[in-house]
């Protein structure tokens, strides 16, 4: 169904391996899930991307299953059904409990409800709220 | 510039106040924003609203912090300013700090970004990652 | 601001002005208001979209007001500010109160928060659901 | 396929069949969907979804046929399946019939397309519209 | 899975043969899509789209190619696998290449990014770049 | 209005400088824009989002006109106003006509008018489309 074939890990140029070993090491995985096999028929996208997405996801401020959380309420949110899987997937994995995943979800759906509220009502920010989102030394 | 006027406090009913008084409480401020006050144009609306996003937003598996970062996650993602700038002071609120919202947006743009481009390729989630999105127990 | 300066009926074309007259005479209007000046600026995307326009929104099955407020419903939804404003003035010239704009505003927020709690579950359409969507002879 | 197992009605707790009870009386219908089957796996959410969305489609200043095509065109609109199927369905039980669902769907693509439009002129709403929009008292 | 029946050829009536004989000749394919066969059953909808398509993507200050490569690329970010199937097809069969295919994926992607990253920064456009945006004349 | 202070050259890192030199070298401008002078609050993603861009919108298969239409398709979409400036301003810089420009807002109009009806009507790809999509040698 995909536009393009997988680029399976045995018929992957050096240059494509290459960045599915990274992908392996980064993630502590012994596979490699379909997007990347997919973005491997542009090498060029494929390391690209994976080179964006492990600097980004790697803990810093936020940790890592912050992170993936902060992924996955953006994909629902876009409808997006492989990276809702994928994100539910590497979410768990990085500690988010099934507790954890229905707040996700019901924080999401309000969201997205009161997003569409505010617009209908055309409200403009308070000045005290945009002060207080510029924080300390804005 | 918004759709109504705001129903200020001193002018508010008895059922607006109420409502008004307990968001004060709840969230251990001193006034109420524009949105509450374009909302209570409509009673029941402001009602509803205000008592799904308490209950949505109290710390439960997840704390105040997370929830209020998954909130501006997905109002960033819509557009929608209002949201932005009001989820942005609540997260603050809650201890995000600048390093956190840099990290925050990162996210979210690369979430974006790779949404499409899944989208794009067609890919199809692996059964392995449905398996590991529905967890242990699933 | 516009990208373009707004075609004023008194600079209009011949071509331009017919499309102007015949929006006033359709709309019983006296004015143009930006969307078409702005348009204006493109003869033809200015004749095409008013004639889909007047098509489209003309009552048929549905009544006018009913026809703008679902036009309403999705300008709301897609954030779009001149869209909700223009159209939320059309709803009202066509019958639209206060209270049912509260309402469809509530219908509006509601749809966007339960379409992303679906998403994230992943829940697929009931046999049933798909049967009754077809209709008695579908 | 659903990340969850449905809730079935004669597997459920005595909190969620309360639910379902409802939901079947106020519907009257003698089946409960997947939506909610899928969302009984976090009976805070199934209750909270359940209590905003029977108070907002209950009939007011708008009948349910109404309501319900305000809720399809937003499901349309943001490309949900789920959504739009069992939209359809309420919509067609609430009496909307082909040709109004047809004009339906004509109306939701056009405020899609005029949507963009201004978005790429950049039209900044009219004063007179900015006044209409807020009626009569606003 | 539809939701109305297609309209196949040999079953259309005369109004809708019409259209699907100028789409036949227009495009110089021997086969109608399902998006028009499912289109005729409303035959002023399928009348009116395709008249206002063959306007838009007729050749004028831009070629076929690059018009179906705009398509393609609103159509994925917008999520539609229909719109993203049958664009591919068109803007492949108007000379799109595997090369430039892969690019254009990668550019809606880096868009979906920055666009939202603007969002979460405030940023508002450089009065420079609003100059350069209204062109020589604007 | 930004949600920080926009980082002037004069005032920026060695860090922040170098991204700044190279961007008005490879772009043959003499001032930087509000988006990157936000984005330098926080260097990492500065670096990491120019030297993203600079790469996928260097002329490669597509050129960059064409590069810099399909950015601006998917921001006007997205209702990104400082993305519809920018693109805007820089697709006229890389030859971009007033005819085209007008062109391409009617192709994306048109584009997510069609992206609604496909979902309205639930319209499945055609197996032919599909092969078509994929090309020669998919």
């Amino acid at each position: 169904m995909a536009l393009y074939p997988f680029v399976e890990e045995a018929a992957a140029s050096a240059e494509v391996r290459a960045v599915y070993e990274d992908i392996k090491a980064t993630r502590k995985v012994d596979w490699i899930n379909n997007f990347w096999k997919a973005l491997a028929n542009h090498p060029e996208s494929l390391r690209r991307t994976w080179e964006s997405l492990k600097q980004i996801m790697a803990p810093g401020a936020l940790d890592s299953r912050t992170k993936e959380m902060l992924y996955l309420a953006v994909s629902i949110s876009n409808g997006c059904d492989y990276c809702t899987v994928s994100h539910t997937a590497a979410a768990r994995k990085a500690g988010m409990t099934d507790s954890m995943l229905h707040e996700l979800i019901a924080v999401v759906g309000m969201a997205n409800e009161t997003n569409r509220v505010v617009q209908a009502y055309r409200v403009e920010p308070d000045e005290k709220l945009i002060e207080a989102a510029k924080g300390p030394k804005g």
